[in-house]
């Protein structure tokens, strides 16, 4: 689409208040007073994470990932994911972040560590961001995890990953993402 | 992992509250009280979403991916998506709610909808998913926006849209996913 038409767009809608309804612990919660094009205005949810993420896909020599299974309280259940986790400050570059989270959630330095793609979780209603990485020539590191994580780790080959996606048994949002733009590019060489 | 692992890692972690701190539009605001292995209790965040959503990969006849854009006030900015939106009641079936957002977003009714995954965009905090389906053999329905949707229709190649993901350009987690997921699996025929 041109740039002139998404200015239409934009000029269409207009903000114009934002009201803190809520602190929370990593996120915090707002109100959008949106101004519409027939001058209704509309209250819309507004989500502020305030640091921002990365995460990574640990590929082991042998191909396969190194995944973390973890409790997740707004699921109450466990999850399998790649490892992540929250900047330091809003300063961090993201692959210190991810070279940081890879190293404390599993015990692995990365030997290459490569961008892979820029994800926002939930565009509808959250700001919060995850830069994606690929971590290769793993090298044993010192793990050390955060007070409130408890976190085990597997190794699993991708087709494994993959299959268990199709079948709607993984669905974490940034390791589907991940997991699958890296057979892409990787594996299947699609990039150009 | 084996179950009984699992097992072991959730019950080091107890929730023993569940506060509700601000009810929004779409989403509301909680504390979780969870109590640690080591008795602790400590607060984690938990944005509930009532209804749950599904998203569609609307392919042409040509191949093109029929994609939409979009304004989003947590970003402040336009946004190139797959079409999708929040289930009518949590009683609906996803594939309803992908065959009937698909038709009001876009004007095209699927003559075929494939489920491709099921994904849970923001794990660490969000209990929010959303059913992705693929949809095929498109014919001209009728479209018919909600009232606060302004929303500009565009068709598009496959590996563009693969491109600018890897660009960094296109970062929607669920249209990341869905679009690397699609292309896994229908045009690598990755899956087994």
């Amino acid at each position: 689409m041109e740039k002139e038409q998404e200015k239409n767009i934009e000029n269409k809608i207009k903000r114009i208040d934002r009201k803190l309804e809520f602190q929370g612990v990593i996120v915090d919660f707002y109100t959008d007073y949106m101004q519409m094009p027939d001058g209704r205005v509309v209250k819309w949810d507004y989500i502020s994470h305030r640091k921002g993420a990365a995460a990574v896909v640990p590929v082991m020599d042998d191909g396969k990932i190194l995944m973390v299974h973890q409790y997740r309280n707004a699921l109450d259940r466990m999850t399998i994911e790649i490892p992540a986790g929250a900047r330091d400050d809003t300063k961090e570059d993201t692959k210190i972040c991810a070279a940081r989270e890879l190293e404390e959630e599993t015990g692995y330095r990365a030997g290459k560590l490569d961008f892979l793609i820029s994800l926002r979780p939930t565009v509808a209603y959250d700001n919060e961001f995850i830069d994606v990485y690929v971590a290769s020539k793993l090298q044993r590191g010192i793990r050390h995890l955060d007070q409130d994580e408890f976190i085990e780790l597997e190794a699993v080959c991708l087709d494994d990953l993959c299959e268990r996606i199709y079948a709607g048994e993984i669905q974490d949002g940034k390791t589907v993402a991940a997991l699958m733009a890296y057979k892409n590019k990787y594996v299947n060489g699609a990039q150009k």
